[in-house]
This record gives C-alpha cells, sequence and structure tokens, in this order.
C-alpha cells in the first residue's frame, strides 16, 4: 500500500503511490478478488453519467445514493423503506426506466427533487462498476465535476489507489479514461496541499490516461462530444448533459461508497 | 467494409473507414471469431519489440519470418526446414531463448545475419497477436518504425482497419497504443497522397491513441523509456532499443502476413 516514507523537498514529507486504471466494469469484475484490492483506495468513474449524477444528487441534498444492479431490485428495495423518503433513479439505454423517478441525468437532480430523500440508482456500466469495487479499503465517486476534491481525498488516503473506468458495455470509455487523467494530473497539486512530495508510480493506462487530458486539456466539452456514449446520448437530447459532466470541479464534493450505501464526506469534500 | 464514396472536396474521391483498436493480445484472440474480422485490414502492433524487429529484419534482407507460439513449434519446424537457411529468434522474459540463434532485439537483425535467411520467431505477447489476427482479409505488421508506410498501404486497402495492440501479459502497453495512435495520425496524410477524403469512424480506444500520439509527438523516445515494458528492457541492458524502436518511419516497409509467413510486400513499401 501507499506509504509515507522519509522526507522530501523543503522538508516535506515524502508520499509513494501506486497508481493504476482498470478500463471497464467488467474488467474489475474479473478482479474484484484482487489481494492488493482490501488494502486500496479505489475511485469509481463513469463520467457519462454515473458518477456525474451521484456528485449531483449529494450536492443537491439527497440523503444517500444506493446503487443497486437490476431494476428488479430497485423496486424491491424500494418497497422495505419509508415511503416519500426515496426515489427510484436510473436509466437502461440511456433512457429513464419505465416507472422510475427519475432518469440518469445529472440536471433532473435538483435540491427541490432530491433534498432530503434516498435515491436507489441502477445504470447500465456504472453502478456495476461500484459492485465490483466493493473489496477496496476506501470507495469514492470520481468525475470530471469533482476531480480535484477526488484528488485530494486520495491523498488524505495515503493508500495506492485503483481507479475502476465503468465503460461502456465492456468497452473502453475514453470520457472515462479521460476522468481518470484529469484527476491523475491533480494529484501533485492535491499532495501539495497536504505537505507531501508525491512519487506515483503509474501503470500504463494510468500513463495513457494522463496523456489524454494533457491532451484535452480546456476542451473537455469537446472531448465527451467526440466519444461514442457522447454522441449516443446527443443523439438521444442529452447533449446538455455532456456540457454539464464536462465542468471541472465544479462540484468539490466526494462521494463515499460504504456498507451498500454512498453518502457525502463531510469535511472532504473541500477543494 | 470501407467504402470509396462520391465524391470530396476538390473532386476528390470520398473513403470512408471504421476504425478499431484492440488493447491486448488476449482480447484479440477472444475476438478472433469476431465477423466482421474477414472483411477487414488489420495492423499488428507490438513495438516492444516484436514488430519492430520484423520490420528491422525484413528491411536486412530476411527472406521471411515465420511467428510461432513456443519454441518447441520454433525448434520443430526449423527441422522440417533446409539447414543453413533459417534461423530461430525469439525471447522468454526479454531475454534470447537458450539455443536461439538470436534475440527479440532488433539491432541483432542486421543484413550480414539475416540476409536471405528465414526467421522462425517467438515472443511472449507479439506472435500471439499475429495469430489472432490471422481471419482479417489482410494482415500487416505496423511499428513507430514504419507507421506511414503502414498507414499508406491501410488507405490502399480501403478496407475498415482493426489495430491489434500485442499488450504486455493481458494487460494494456501505452508503447502500442502510442504506436497505434502514430498510426493513425498518419492516416489523413496518407489518404491525401492517394487523392482521398478521408472519413474516419474513430472507436473511443482510436480517438484515445491519437491523444495519446497528439501528446508525446517529437517525444516518442521518451514516451517508450516512461511505459513499464520500456523500463524493464532498460534495466535488462536493452534500453538502446527503446530509442531504435522510437524512430518515426526510419524503415518505410510494410510486413504483410499470409499463409504462415512474413513477407515485404513489393512496391507498398515506400512512404
Amino acid at each position: 500500500m501507499g506509504e509515507a516514507v522519509g522526507e522530501g523537498r523543503d522538508g516535506r514529507r515524502r508520499l509513494r503511490l501506486k497508481v493504476a486504471v482498470w478500463s471497464t466494469a467488467e474488467e474489475a469484475a474479473d478482479r474484484a478478488g484482487d489481494p492488493s484490492l482490501p488494502s486500496q483506495c479505489a475511485v469509481v468513474i463513469d463520467v457519462l453519467r454515473a458518477t456525474s449524477t451521484i456528485v449531483a444528487a449529494l450536492a443537491a441534498g439527497a440523503a444517500g445514493v444506493v446503487p443497486v444492479l437490476t431494476p428488479e431490485e430497485a423496486r424491491a428495495l424500494a418497497r422495505t423503506m419509508p415511503g416519500g423518503r426515496v426515489l427510484l433513479g436510473g436509466e437502461r439505454k440511456a433512457v429513464r426506466i419505465p416507472g422510475f423517478d427519475l432518469g440518469n441525468s445529472p440536471r433532473e437532480y435538483r435540491p427541490e427533487v432530491v433534498g432530503g430523500k434516498t435515491i436507489i440508482l441502477t445504470t447500465t456500466n456504472g453502478t456495476r462498476a461500484v459492485h465490483a469495487a466493493s473489496a477496496a479499503a476506501r470507495v469514492l465517486m470520481g468525475a470530471i465535476l469533482n476531480a480535484s476534491a477526488v484528488a485530494r481525498a486520495v491523498i488524505r488516503e495515503g493508500r495506492d489507489l485503483i481507479i475502476i473506468c465503468a465503460g461502456t458495455r465492456g468497452s473502453f470509455s475514453l470520457e472515462d479514461a479521460l476522468a481518470a487523467g484529469v484527476i491523475l494530473e491533480a494529484l501533485p497539486r492535491a499532495a501539495e496541499a497536504e505537505g507531501y512530495d508525491l512519487e506515483a508510480d503509474c501503470d500504463d493506462l494510468s500513463l495513457a490516461a494522463r496523456a489524454i487530458a494533457a491532451h484535452y486539456r480546456g476542451r473537455l466539452d469537446e472531448a465527451l462530444r467526440s466519444t461514442h456514449h457522447g454522441l449516443d446520448l446527443e443523439s438521444l437530447g442529452f447533449a446538455a448533459d455532456l456540457d454539464y459532466c464536462a465542468q471541472l470541479d465544479a462540484i468539490p464534493v466526494v462521494p463515499v461508497w460504504a456498507e451498500g450505501i454512498i453518502r457525502l464526506k463531510l469535511g472532504e469534500g473541500g477543494p
């Protein structure tokens, strides 16, 4: 695991972290038993749109988000909970599930809708990635919206980092790798703010993610529009979601998954 | 498959190609039965070092390279061939296989060693990727050394393109994605040289590869040295191979796999 060792420059502590990126929820499910996972900090990313929606919902005052794998499971769970306190959210093929209160557009999750409510959320890729991460010592939700806040939380954890990209139906998604890169680019700044010199030992996909983020710096909206999932969402009328999800550091909160529910970790959300 | 349709700008023909990148030999083996493969042009990439070595060997006058999966298979095949005409090449854990004539360093494959000889080559990742590509209509070997020449050959084929990165033991390799991106960046120029306007429909990993290539433009040697496989090779004394394999367009030949053997396609090697 990560370790704080010796003195760095200017007397700062040196923090060594191993960093790896997994590219799909399927890969994560295959590797969910990885023996190093229980000592690691996992960041789950599904930029379009599950983790962006979770960030938006919690920032809008939702009490928590419960990620479940199927619409049936969502409905069954809702029946066990007090009426008026729970909302069903999620999509299949990008569109709201019939009978659900909300789809998977982060712009729907406004304070007047979700304030104080628990959201039961099921999405095609993102909620599976969250479940695959569950063995990690800490499981955070990452997006472009909260990249720097997540980087800060990762440094405070001080654990080796595994970034789990949800991907799209088993395939690599550019938008998730891009967000992974944006978070990785924010790590050295976050380390410095916490008084560390960071030594990150990056795997090749982490290096690739950083290169992708550097290439698209200042053009994150353009990047999201060029992805296959982005093109699909645009054709379904969700173009505004792409601009929303591309807003770097617009919502500096850190959702944390624990015991089946995702909540804000108060006091660690600040940039 | 790819199609030349209508008129583009300046009266040039328009060429539409679908472009996809697969990231490991394992993924390629899983998808070797993909129904679209028989109509596609496949480019196999193992920059460090199998396809760089194949490019170097054929440019140095080797009669052909036969990729086989195991050292045992290589030895058995050699016994069936006329003595003095065949050389055994390849590595396990980056080092020459005991009893073999050559390792997997492209710098070993000099004209005085390989001229007129057939090389039987077995490597950890690259030869498996070549076999996984065998159902494609055309199978070319790509590297940084021959990127523009391969791009030109792809345009002349006029088929949808699948780039098969060998990866490293089942994981994504930055150097192979980088080379894929370098070839994809060369495609529009190649199309223009052949009188086409290119419309490339790129999957997300193709877009990522292009971003990686753009990020490392002019610093390909630095990129190779930062990869995990590059670091391994450096620690084993093969640092000079990294500089060799990073030479953009230094060897403008196009190795073609057909019926079990890789040869130069004469007349299509020129830049």
